[in-house]
């Protein structure tokens, strides 16, 4: 099905948005999906729209002509959120990018759906207070990271987006502008559409900006690194870590591969065994005091060459080599694709599911370093795969299906935090069942049309 | 519009639930609201269900017969949201009370809906574990407060049910039960339907079970009373404390008229002033540390008599003071009927909003002791109404209506935590403009019949 633009509709665009549009095929192949193993797929024009009515009539002529609209807000997703499979007009948000308010008392800020998440750090700079949400992508949007529900590392003590956006405003498909939330912390004043278009991945409406919780910058930040034995002695060792109400702010796990890969590119000698990455905010008195409470438990665990940095600069040496992985394991194995995908399971479940993985993924030759939010129970692969190779594509189809039928079977979800897009629709049918049914409904009801977004989720 | 139960619809239940169904009018009276200013109206029939196939069963004869269904929990809500105002069946949730998994590893549990807060606490007793939404009434149900996305004192640091609700089992409008969420903490799969489920007070589906996330029992309490020449000092130096970034779980405020109810009631002396009731969570050292910042930034406020108390004696005696407050506040004023509101705004706006309803209730005559969770800008008025009095009826619509007013001109929310039911329609609509049409579709959707609590939210 198609929902292409007409040159009527173009005609009609270009009139309104002048300089503001685009229909370079190089634009707009940069605009659809790239840092996934999805196939890109343009859109037939990309717009920059810099005010809500200018959003408001883009969704009104939508209507009308009947063609697709895709919200663009840096690219940084995964499963190809930012395809346009059926064509239509890519809204690319980043000229709605200003930071309308910061309240410090209320500890909350208002800003358009554009601003990049390095953009609103800086702006915080010297307030003391930080926005938490950390998908690893700097220059990802609040926009996006709101529409795809994004979270990271920092979720197991800040939560994901779902927890600090207080509310939005989004345009919806009859060009409606709707306002959830209020700047109260808590409301118990009707239904939460706040976080119903959290993760609503542009299928239900465009969210235009954002209110966000702030949170107090720590007093003492304290970085405890320990390696295992075994992927199972560092999960139980987290696990355990979990039940002791420290200040964990930060709980990784990086698998032998992925710390081979980290020594090899940051230049470090940490040993190449299973290892936990924990961060711990708090007071100068609590994270020294959860510092040894946590190496005392590290060790009970079988852990080797704990280390514990409290300074400023040794920390960030061990976290930019945490952050730096990826790209780590892309110089690893020079000539492969990277192809990531990730999983959550109830952290009891973990090491299980982490040890079958990779071992399913040596059984079929394809090498898969493991990185995990483990205090969530959320894991990556990092899938390097040869293109060329027959046999190493075919092998990736299966050693995903098979992780996404392992997440399921041990009561988790087929995504902790990159989402559906396109390249997870089956996996959600397999782990929603009647649920998808529901949320078409909904989607039914609120796009009647299908003009948001579609070809995704569903 | 009458929902009512027919003779043929009452007969077909009859036989399905033998001895667990009731037309006794006494019985079904008493599952109406009974502790709002809302007037009491009672359902046809009361069903006690004791199978999520029985509810089913309910539904599909709801859906043939077109009869009202009203989900009954313990009927502690306060705003009209268990009345049957056009007839139809209650279902009292009651039976459905099995605790049917606690998993220590992954800090979660699994409860039928019917599950009370003080059965679940009593459950966890020595695992080291809690359940942290504290609504008050110790025998409200899970389900209940989840379809009120109840929170409560301890939100400050906690959350509240939209944060410990990791998943839900509900049966919707055609009947399909429906399981939302995973056991994982966090996933992307699609849209987030549990926290649309959460606060629709049985709107769009009766809730059946939950999975709730659990937290580590501190190794240490500690409750700072700290007693200020105003409300608006009290109200600054919350918002300082709140700044630190300590281990705040509970930040209560209880104005002069409060402080002298409980100083009787509970035999205490403490200052008839506008206080605050805090409590740290953590580790000894982090709350030792975190007591002594607090008290100091409690003094440069202006505080007067903080008391700091670690015992657990000490600790319970303040808290039980706090916890009782309500029923002191009703002994102080006999005669008089409670009706107590809740409305929510940005924690910079509390004190204006707080002083501006104690001038308004004593230029009308009124009075209304305030409590307030003011960690979370959250604070009830118990206007003291004598009912046989009508310029104190006609005082309590006025006063109540320019609080919400107020709330909303503040950028807050018409309430926190109480909801919406029968008694706040008018201000949702008021409050949520544009986006109460959203609401209405949703609605629309997934329960075309209005079967599920009509005349509550709309």
């Amino acid at each position: 099905m198609s929902q292409e633009l007409s040159a009527d509709a173009l005609a009609e665009l270009t009139r309104c948005f002048v300089d503001r549009i685009s229909v370079a095929p190089a634009t707009c192949l940069q605009h659809a999906n790239s840092l996934s193993i999805v196939p890109a797929e343009a859109a037939r024009a990309v717009v920059w729209p810099e005010t809500i009515e200018e959003i408001q009539n883009i969704v009104e002529m939508a209507e009308r002509y009947r063609f697709a609209l895709v919200p663009f807000g840096a690219g940084t997703s995964l499963e190809g959120h930012v395809n346009a499979p059926r064509g239509g007009v890519c809204i690319d948000m980043s000229r709605m990018n200003s930071v309308r308010a910061v309240n410090a008392e209320d500890m909350d800020c208002d800003v358009e759906a554009g601003v990049t998440r390095q953009q609103l750090a800086s702006h915080l700079r010297d307030t003391g207070m930080f926005f938490p949400v950390d998908p690893g992508a700097e220059q990802a949007t609040l926009g996006g990271m709101a529409a795809t529900r994004a979270s990271g590392t920092t979720t197991v003590r800040y939560g994901s987006m779902r927890d600090n956006v207080l509310g939005l405003t989004a345009v919806m498909a009859d060009g409606s502008i709707v306002e959830t939330g209020s700047r109260a912390r808590k409301s118990a004043a009707g239904y939460d559409l706040t976080r119903l278009l959290i993760g609503s991945e542009g299928t239900l409406g465009i969210i235009t900006s954002l209110r966000l919780r702030l949170h107090p910058v720590p007093e003492s930040k304290v970085a405890v690194v320990a390696h295992f034995p075994s992927v199972k002695f560092a999960c139980d060792a987290a696990i355990s870590s979990l039940a002791l109400g420290l200040g964990l702010a930060r709980v990784e796990l990086l698998d032998a591969t992925s710390m081979r890969a980290v020594n090899k590119s940051s230049k470090l000698a940490l040993p190449e065994m299973p290892s936990l990455f924990f961060e711990l905010h708090g007071s100068l008195a609590s994270t020294r005091d959860d510092a040894l409470d946590l190496r005392r438990t590290m060790s009970e665990f079988g852990a080797e060459a704990i280390s514990v940095s409290s300074t400023e600069s040794e920390r960030d040496t061990l976290w930019a080599a945490r952050h730096n992985c990826f790209w780590a394991i892309c110089e690893a194995y020079p000539g492969r694709t990277p192809v990531v995908t990730d999983v959550c399971v109830p952290v009891s479940k973990l090491a299980e599911c982490v040890d079958a993985t990779i071992n399913d993924c040596q059984h079929y030759g394809l090498v898969a370093p493991i990185v995990g939010h483990v205090g969530d129970g959320n894991f990556h692969a990092v899938i390097m795969v040869d293109k060329s190779n027959q046999r190493d594509v075919k092998s990736l189809d299966l050693v995903m299906d098979r992780l996404i039928e392992r997440a399921l079977a041990a009561d988790g979800t087929c995504t902790g935090e990159h989402g559906i897009g396109q390249g997870k629709m089956a996996a959600l049918a397999r782990e929603a069942g009647r649920s998808l049914a529901v949320m078409r409904q909904i989607k039914s009801a609120l796009d009647p049309l299908a003009i948001f977004n579609p070809g995704k989720i569903f």
